[in-house]
C-alpha cells in the first residue's frame, strides 16, 4: 500500500472515536490532520458487527469547505470497522461529519487540511478538448493502456509480476476486472461474496460445470478481504502512475456474479463505488463485453450507470465496452467511448455522433493462439496504435501468447511476451515530446494525418510505400520534419525547414510517418 | 498478326469477289475454306469509298448453318476496303450472305468448314458455376488479370515489351483502353478519327490545355489505321492465350473523346464491336471509372450496354468499373461485376444481391508514387489476391513504380518492376493444380476460407499468427494438408491425413495459408 496516497483516521482514539494517523508523505499526528490534494482521507469508526451490517447498517459523511458541501457514502469494511473515503480536490481546510442509522456512528467530526499536489500528483485524469483526456492539474494524458483482466485478484507474486512488466513497458492504463474471472488451473485469491458454510468450496471448475453458482454465496454480504486485495491492487497503480479502468460487470463467469439480479447488483456496485472511487486513478467500465451477459437488458446497463455516477462524488470517467452491439455513447453518463472494434476510419462519424473522446479499448491482442482476436503480429498492433492516433482517437493493448506454464497470459495478468509493447511507448513519447494537448485528425486526408493546426502534423503512410511526397503544410510558418520508423523506432530529421506544399523524399517502405513540428 | 486466328477472304478473285485465302493453322487454298472453331471468319469485299463509307455504307452478313442463321455487323477498314468477322462457335459446314445498301456489296456469298477447335484453342471465356469462369470448352478459367491501359496504342517497342513481360508474368487478362489516354512525354500511335486538315495536329499536351479537343476531329470518320493497330495487339494477346478485356470509355482524355455527344458514342461502339468482337478473348468493358465521365448519365451507360450487346453476335463478357458509384451489376446486360474496391469481405453480400461472378478490377497499385492509389507494397498486393481468391472472389493487378526514363509505368503499358505478379501466378498455379471450378467461400468463416465442400478447403490467416488451428474439416473423408507461405512461395506438405476437427500446429507467421485436398 502507498501510504502517501490513504491518510487514515484509526478508531479507538481521541475525537469521537475518529483521528487522524500518520501519512508518509505528510507526516501528521494526532490534531494535525494534513492530507494532500486528490490523495485519500479515509475516517475509520468501529459500528455494528451483528447483523448483516452490509444492508442493515447506513454510513457516510459529509464534507464541508466553505459553502461546499459534498456528501459521501462509506462501506462496511468488517470486523465492525466502517470507512468513508474523501479525495479532496482543492486545497484548504475541510471539515466533515459522520451520518448513520446507527447511533456509534453518527455524528463524527473532524476538519482536516488539504495540502496541494506534489510533485508527480497531477490529479485525476478527466476528458478535455472534445475528444482528449487530461490531468486536473491541466497535463495532457494520453492513454496508451493495456489489459489485465484478472491482475486484481490473481494473487502474488503474478500481481507483482504483471505490476513490473506494467511499469517496464511504460502502459498509463489498465482494464481490469473487479469481480473474478475463472484463472485456467489457478484459483482467485478470494470471492467477492461471502461463501455460504453449506456450500462445498467454490471452485471454478465445479461452479461452471454445475452451472450458475450463486447459490454457493451470500450476495447480501460482501468479502472485504477480497476487495482489500483488489484494492492494494489499484494503489500500486496509482503509486506507479497508473491509471486502473475498473470493469464492474464481465460475461467470464464461472459463480454466476453476472446474474445476481438487481437487488444484488445495485448493492454491489454502490460498495464499490464507496470503497475505490476516492482513488483518483479509478476510471470506471460499467461492463466488458456488456452484450455477452444476456441476463441484463439496455435498462440495466443504464441504471448501472446512474448508480455510479449518483454514488461517485469524484465523478471519475465512465464508460462501457461491448461485443457486438454498440452502446450507444451518446447518453449522458457516458464520459468518453470505450470499443471493442478497430474499424479507426469511422472514428470521424463517431466524434461527430457522441462528441466525447474514443478510446479502441480492444483491437484484438498480440499473440498466436487460435482464437482469431488473439494472434496479431506485433507489427500489426504497432500499426493499428498508429491508426488510431492519425485518426485522432486512443487505443488499447492486449497480449494472449500461448502460456507454456499454465499461467495466465498476458490479458489477464502475469508476464509480457509480444514486441508491440515498446513500439507502444515510442509512440507515446513522441505524442509527449511534441507537447500536443491531443491530435485532432485531418477531415478526409488524403493520407492519415493528424495533428494541431498551424503547429503539428503527424503523417502515417500505413501500407502506403510513396518513394515522395508533397505535403500540403501551411503557407504561414515554418517546420521542422523528422522521419518516423514506428516499428524500428527511429525519428531521423530531415535537412531544413518547410512550409506550403513540401515536396519531400520518402523511403518507399510501408507503415512509415513524418511529423512536422513549427520551428 | 496471327495468321491462325484471321482467315482472310481477298478480294479481287473469283466467287463473286470473295474467296478464302490461305490460313497458317489451317491450310486451305481458294475453294477448300476450311476455319477453326472460335477463330476469325472473315470476309473482305470492295466498296465505295467516296463519300462518308463509315455512315453512309451499311454492310453485314447472315451466316447459317442448318436452320441457325447468325445476323453480324460489317465495317469500313478505308481504302474502300469492307470486312465482316464472324467466329463459328460449332464445327461443320456453314454458308454467308452479304447483305449491304450498296449494291457491289449486296448478295456475296460462300461456304466454309469449320473445324474442330484444336488444341490450346479452349474457345472464349464465360461466366461459369454462378460466381466464377470457364472456357467455352468447359476448362475452368480463373481471371488472373493485370492493367496495361495504353498497351493498345503505345507503339512499339513498348507494346512488344509489355507482351514480353504480361506473358512472363503468367498474367491472363489485360484491361486495356480502346480509345487513346495521355501518354506524357510520348504520343500514341495514332488517333481513333481522322483528324481535320484544318487544325494542328492533336498533341496531347495541347488539346488537354486547349479544353475539349474533339473540334480537331471529324468523328463520323474512323482512322482505320488506329484501330488495325489495337487490333493487332488483340491478337497477340489471343495468340498468348491472354483475356483482353477492352475499355470502351475511360476519363483520361485530352482529346475530348469522352464526351463525343450521343451520336458519334453510339456509331464508335457499333463500329469497335463489328470489329473486334469476333476475337474470342475480347470482353467488354464499357468504361473505366465510368463516374468520373460527368457528360454522361447512367442513361448512357445503359445504352451504351444494350448497343454492345445487340451488336455483338458473340455475347462476349459485360462489366463496367467504376470509381465512387458501383453500377448496378444485377442489370441483365452485366454479365459479371468489375469493381474498384479492395473490401473483400463485403463480395458475399455483392453475390447475393448481384448473384454474379466478381472481379475486383482495381485494388490499388504496387509500386512507390505519390498518390495513395499507387503505393503498395509487393507483399500487400499479394495478399489483396489472397483476400480476394478466399473470398470466392477474383482479383486484378497494377503496378506504378515511378519512371526514371520518361515511358508510360506498367500499368500504362512498359515494363514490369514488382515483386507481387511471381506471387500471383503462384496462386494462379495453385487454383489451377487443385482441379477446382471455381471456390466457393465459406460463409461467416471463423478464419477466411473457400473450397468446394468435401473436397478442397483452402485456408488463409490473413494478419492472424495463429501457432496452432482445429481445423473443421469434414468426418466423412480424408484429406491431405499442404502448408503455403504465400509470399516465399513455398507449398510444404504435411505428414499424415486429416479428417473431423483436426488440430494442427502452425508456423504462427502472418498471412500463411493451409490447404487441403480430399485423398
Amino acid at each position: 500500500m502507498d501510504r502517501r496516497e490513504l491518510m487514515k483516521l484509526g478508531t479507538g482514539t481521541v475525537f469521537s472515536g475518529v483521528v487522524a494517523s500518520g501519512s508518509a508523505a505528510v507526516p501528521a499526528g494526532v490534531g494535525s490532520r494534513q492530507v494532500e490534494q486528490w490523495t485519500v482521507f479515509e475516517v475509520e469508526a468501529p459500528g455494528p458487527a451483528s447483523g448483516n451490517p452490509f444492508v442493515d447498517v447506513t454510513f457516510g459523511a459529509r464534507f464541508t469547505q466553505g459553502h461546499r458541501t459534498v456528501d459521501v457514502t462509506g462501506f462496511y469494511d468488517g470486523s465492525g470497522v466502517y470507512r468513508v473515503r474523501f479525495s479532496p480536490d482543492t486545497a484548504g481546510r475541510w471539515s466533515y461529519e459522520t451520518t448513520s442509522n446507527a447511533r456509534e456512528l453518527t455524528g463524527l467530526s473532524g476538519t482536516f487540511e488539504c495540502l496541494p499536489a506534489q510533485t508527480g500528483n497531477l490529479g485525476p485524469v478527466g476528458t478535455a478538448h472534445s475528444f482528449h483526456f487530461q490531468y486536473a492539474d491541466g497535463t495532457p494524458y494520453f492513454p496508451f493502456g493495456t489489459t489485465c483482466y484478472s491482475y486484481g485478484f490473481v494473487g502474488a507474486p503474478l500481481d507483482q509480476e504483471t505490476l513490473e512488466n506494467l511499469k517496464a513497458a511504460g502502459f498509463n492504463k489498465v482494464r481490469m476486472c473487479l469481480l473474478p474471472k475463472p484463472l485456467g488451473k489457478l484459483q482467485p485469491v478470494a470471492m467477492p461474496f461471502e461463501q455460504l458454510a453449506s456450500a462445498s468450496p467454490a471452485r471454478a471448475e465445479e461452479a461452471s460445470t454445475g452451472g450458475a453458482g450463486k447459490e454457493h454465496f451470500d450476495l447480501a454480504r460482501f468479502n472485504p478481504a477480497y476487495f482489500q486485495l483488489v484494492e492494494r491492487r489499484i494503489q500500486d497503480l496509482l503509486a506507479a502512475n497508473i491509471e486502473a479502468d475498473v470493469i464492474l460487470f464481465h460475461p467470464y463467469d464461472a459463480w454466476g456474479f453476472k446474474s445476481m439480479g438487481q437487488e444484488a447488483d445495485d448493492r454491489y456496485l454502490r460498495y464499490a463505488v464507496a470503497r475505490l472511487s476516492a482513488y483518483r486513478n479509478v476510471w470506471w467500465s460499467i461492463a466488458n463485453e456488456y452484450d455477452l451477459i444476456k441476463s441484463k437488458s439496455m435498462k440495466d446497463w443504464d441504471r448501472y450507470f446512474r448508480i455510479v455516477a449518483e454514488n461517485d462524488p469524484c465523478s471519475r470517467l465512465r464508460s462501457i465496452h461491448h461485443s457486438r452491439v454498440m452502446y450507444d455513447y451518446t447518453k449522458p453518463w457516458c464520459t468518453h467511448a470505450s470499443l471493442q472494434a478497430y474499424d479507426f476510419d469511422k472514428s470521424a462519424a463517431r466524434r461527430a455522433a457522441w462528441n466525447k473522446p474514443i478510446i479502441y479499448d480492444e483491437i484484438q491482442y498480440e499473440g498466436n493462439i487460435s482464437r482469431r482476436w488473439g494472434n496479431l503480429s506485433p507489427q500489426e498492433m504497432t500499426y493499428r496504435f498508429w491508426r488510431a492516433i492519425v485518426n485522432g482517437v486512443y487505443a488499447t493493448h492486449g497480449e494472449s501468447y500461448m502460456s507454456t506454464d499454465g499461467n495466465p497470459v498476458w490479458s489477464d495478468a502475469g508476464r509480457l511476451h509480444g514486441a508491440s509493447p515498446a513500439r507502444i511507448a515510442f509512440l507515446h513519447k513522441l505524442l509527449e515530446r511534441t507537447g500536443t494537448t491531443g491530435l485532432m485528425a485531418a477531415e478526409n486526408p488524403y493520407y492519415l494525418n493528424a495533428g494541431n493546426p498551424g503547429q503539428l502534423y503527424l503523417w502515417y503512410f500505413d501500407y502506403h510505400c510513396a518513394g515522395e511526397y508533397e505535403f500540403p503544410l501551411p503557407e504561414t510558418a515554418r517546420f521542422k520534419a523528422t522521419m518516423i520508423d514506428p516499428w524500428a523506432m527511429t525519428a531521423s530529421p530531415v535537412a531544413g525547414t518547410f512550409g506550403g506544399k513540401s515536396k519531400i523524399t520518402l523511403s518507399g517502405k510501408p507503415y512509415q510517418a513524418v511529423l512536422f513540428e513549427k520551428v
